[in-house]
């Protein structure tokens, strides 16, 4: 019999964004984006998204370049917890634990093979809201919003990493993640991988980084509940001025409706929907692209823009 | 600490659904429902939907009577299914093995305690889709049909049950399943439940049963990606006249935008979507409706029609 | 040959509503609805939607009851215009020019033959956003508001008349409007019309006043872009505690895709969507419907709610 | 007082399409695009969309290359059409009269500038559909398809011209169309128009032929219901291997949201929505778009691909 899959890691809980202009990075998502601030502590502001169970599920810190400040996954439960940073100390990859953490316990922090910063918790804060912001139907977190492009909650994070493979080979053995689909060029290098740890097709994805350059940062997504949210997200863009990378288009590769644009910080943001598409199967065979495959571009024919394979937070100095 | 999750239970398999009127049965799911036909043998057409990844999804058996047969959930592995048939064995509910089935491996079956017959597997045979019916996208089961309604995979089941309480505590006991949300009545009595083994916020529901008949059937519901989907399958169902019982509309429970038709032999089929809605806390708290809550009738005002609480299948003598 | 078409009348213009609650009414409009304040005169706020060319298509006056204070229709022209007034002066239904409007030029005023008051102007005010307004796109009249249900353009207006065949018979001798559908009850009787000045299906509908009563108000309808955007508004009237009376669901007569929903001030305000459907043809036949087909319910089976039948405004002392 | 418009072309009727590939054509537009097809004479198959409410708004006939056979304008009267006759006679461009049209009464046939052919007509016949092809609801041409992309109902033309501002004065002068939005370039030469004859935006458009060549095609439209058709379009073509050139994606100018491909006959067909948007004044003032606005791309920033400067039908020899 094969071993049983490791099934610790219940979702993404949380991503800290760095923005060198807070007020306007916060402007965008609150504004634009439709989120709620839910808290601020030092440098940082607090948000959510209207069904985001927890208290949030973005930081914005305040600093001098922009790039994910950590990122931030909840295990099912306390034990769970306790095995994976038993497997994490045994990585030597830790880093140690946090207390203190606004809207959650504590939390066990550790460096990917690329060196962005992770960390993994249990205890939570569900979010009360607050009397003005009560929804009608007492299944959801909070009222609809029906503000700019109302994002429903935190999807999935894109990082760069300059070895895949690695990162990929890291996250399957010491947090029990599962690959989905993945990039393999003709010399049999990987060049990106997508990362599943619930029932959606993925909850991360590791592109590797054109510069060769550790740590950064490649986009954060928010789910929507349509195509036509994501079309007439373009048209809310549009209309406040902020710029539009690609899309709305299909990609090939998990069949994402896909909209790219950035915040005021420089973070590349995307909204996106996935229809009605989960991966249920538990043994779930990773779907393997070619470079060929690539080169045909998105689902109906896009060409991918060259910003999408350069551009990352931080910049790069050239 | 408390007990951590158990989770064996990978997902809702496949249903079969008697009917009495098989042809006429098929020809509305083929031809309107969108589905494809993956297997005959003995009294049965098996059937899938384009991004089921197993073979079929549903079992169509010709009966002198309509109703369900049997319900299937598959483990997430060949330890998780022994593991649970141990359980299922100490219930005193098990039936005993089943081997030679068409499309996956040996499985287990037993009696829920309202007598619905369900079997839980591991193995099982991945669609493999002959090439006239191979996708562009290589993450995809089947081509998309561009044929009737175009359902795309099992969503869940719905049960009457005489005891609804009794029939929860055994799924949470023997396999580990989760409730999200139920009604309990004035009196304290459960009248109806959602139970999820998944992200999607259910996998299937009991209803309390109007006649207080053992084991009868309400509805099978069939994914589609968008709500717009949904209202497009109204405009087919009317165009080819199948009986609309009620919707679309969206439910205060779950929030599911739902749709109602009656197939040719009787049993209640629904098409529904629930946006990018979906159940990630790993500790969700069940929500509880109470009997004035549900009087408001649905998400929107509609008033839930008589029907809905009577009828099942197998139909009650009067 | 038969008589050429008459094309003066070139849309619906704007409606006039009375209010009990101005600031209510107001808010309503403004925060759930999506609309914009273009100007105030008098006892009237005037609102706008975001795709609407003149400067408003909605008067709020404050008054001590609800209903219709007037309708305007565009002419096609200024000959239009003094052609429209010869008509209606020689029919005797007319009450007069009106000069110094807020927003369009001297319009003349008449009765229909139930009473309610109609104004024709040709000369109108061009909306010129204010620097903030500006849309990103020069063919649209004001920035996308991204705020509540987005109404995009006054679409229709309903109103009820004791006698159906009389305003038919007015509309197409002094107006040259088109009759598209109707409900013919079997006594012969007229029960319902809907008539078109352009080439959407219907810019305006009478319904027999259940009271018999004259000059009464059904409703004013706004478009949105599709169904899906009048499914959202559904979600933001409940977080916004509007009443919904029927809807969203189709209706059989015209397929439009509607919701209607109380204004505080006790007026029925509906947002719908046609889809592409248009009436092209220069000579459509209307659609008759008989008082069987009417029992039949919505297009999917819905029943018609009895408020639907019976609520006007202003309200019928009983 | 200014002149009064002219309202004798009530709509785009049909168009010819000239294929070298008849049976391919054939396929694609009935199984792929969900049209009917609904006559047969001589070279040419007649084909018509579910809403399409003459008995045809496509023929295909057999040629030796791709291109425009003819485009048809259905008038307001018979008064209306003789009046244009006048018209086009004495502007030199009149070809004749066609007796015994499938489907119309008689046409009078002309030339563009550009040497495109085109016929007014006004006596019609109107679509009766077999009983396996008849609608649930009586106001509607036909049954729902629900089969490929399920087209709605022509929307518009465009072509190919070497001399723009002849053919806009042509167009406007002796049959009244209205210019809604053009491409005037840094030179003060007009590179592109869209005319309209109804409250639709455009009924079509030319644009400046790329190898100043007289006479050639560029796309025809069909209309969709939702931009979520226009998607699911997309997914339906790449699965059937249709080439699709660009889109989906939302135009600056008129802000269709659209998507194009080309037939097996090499003629490029386009499916588009424009939502709830209509030309209702009267007195529409054209959008000038000038080089540089043009230079921006689509309205979400997508750049415009080269082939749709330079693919034309029939190609140009090299």
């Amino acid at each position: 019999m094969t071993e049983e899959p490791i099934m610790d890691i219940a979702h993404l809980g949380h991503l800290e964004l760095l923005t060198p202009k807070l007020d306007e990075s916060l402007r965008f998502f609150v504004d634009v984006m439709g989120m709620t601030e839910s808290g601020r502590q030092g440098n940082s502001v607090y948000l959510r998204a209207w069904d985001d169970y927890e208290r949030y599920s973005l930081q914005l810190t305040a600093s001098q370049t922009s790039g994910l400040g950590h990122a931030a996954f909840r295990t099912r439960s306390p034990q769970a917890l306790q095995r994976r940073v038993a497997a994490l100390e045994s990585s030597g990859a830790g880093i140690g634990w946090v207390e203190n953490n606004l809207g959650h316990g504590p939390s066990y922090r550790f460096r990917d093979p690329d060196d962005h910063v992770i960390e993994i918790y249990y205890e939570t804060e569900w979010y009360q809201a607050p009397p003005e912001l009560r929804p009608a139907l007492k299944n959801q977190a909070q009222r609809f919003p029906a503000r700019g492009v109302n994002v429903r909650r935190l999807d999935h994070l894109n990082c760069l990493a300059v070895d895949i493979r690695a990162n990929r080979i890291f996250f399957e053995t010491y947090l029990g993640l599962r690959l989905t689909e993945q990039i393999v060029l003709n010399d049999g290098t990987e060049a990106a991988m997508w990362m599943t740890m619930s029932n959606k097709s993925y909850d991360f994805a590791y592109t590797r980084d054109h510069y060769g350059k550790k740590g950064r940062f490649h986009h954060v997504t928010y789910a929507l509940d349509s195509r036509e949210d994501v079309l007439r997200a373009a048209d809310i863009f549009l209309e406040n001025g902020v710029y539009i990378e690609t899309g709305p288009h299909k990609h090939a590769i998990q069949q994402t409706f896909f909209l790219y644009v950035y915040e005021p910080g420089g973070n590349r943001v995307e909204v996106a929907n996935a229809g009605a598409r989960l991966i249920l199967a538990p043994d779930w065979k990773p779907i393997v692209w070619t470079e060929e495959e690539r080169k045909k571009g998105q689902a109906w024919g896009l060409k991918t823009i060259e910003s999408f394979h350069t551009h990352g937070t931080p910049p790069v100095e050239d």
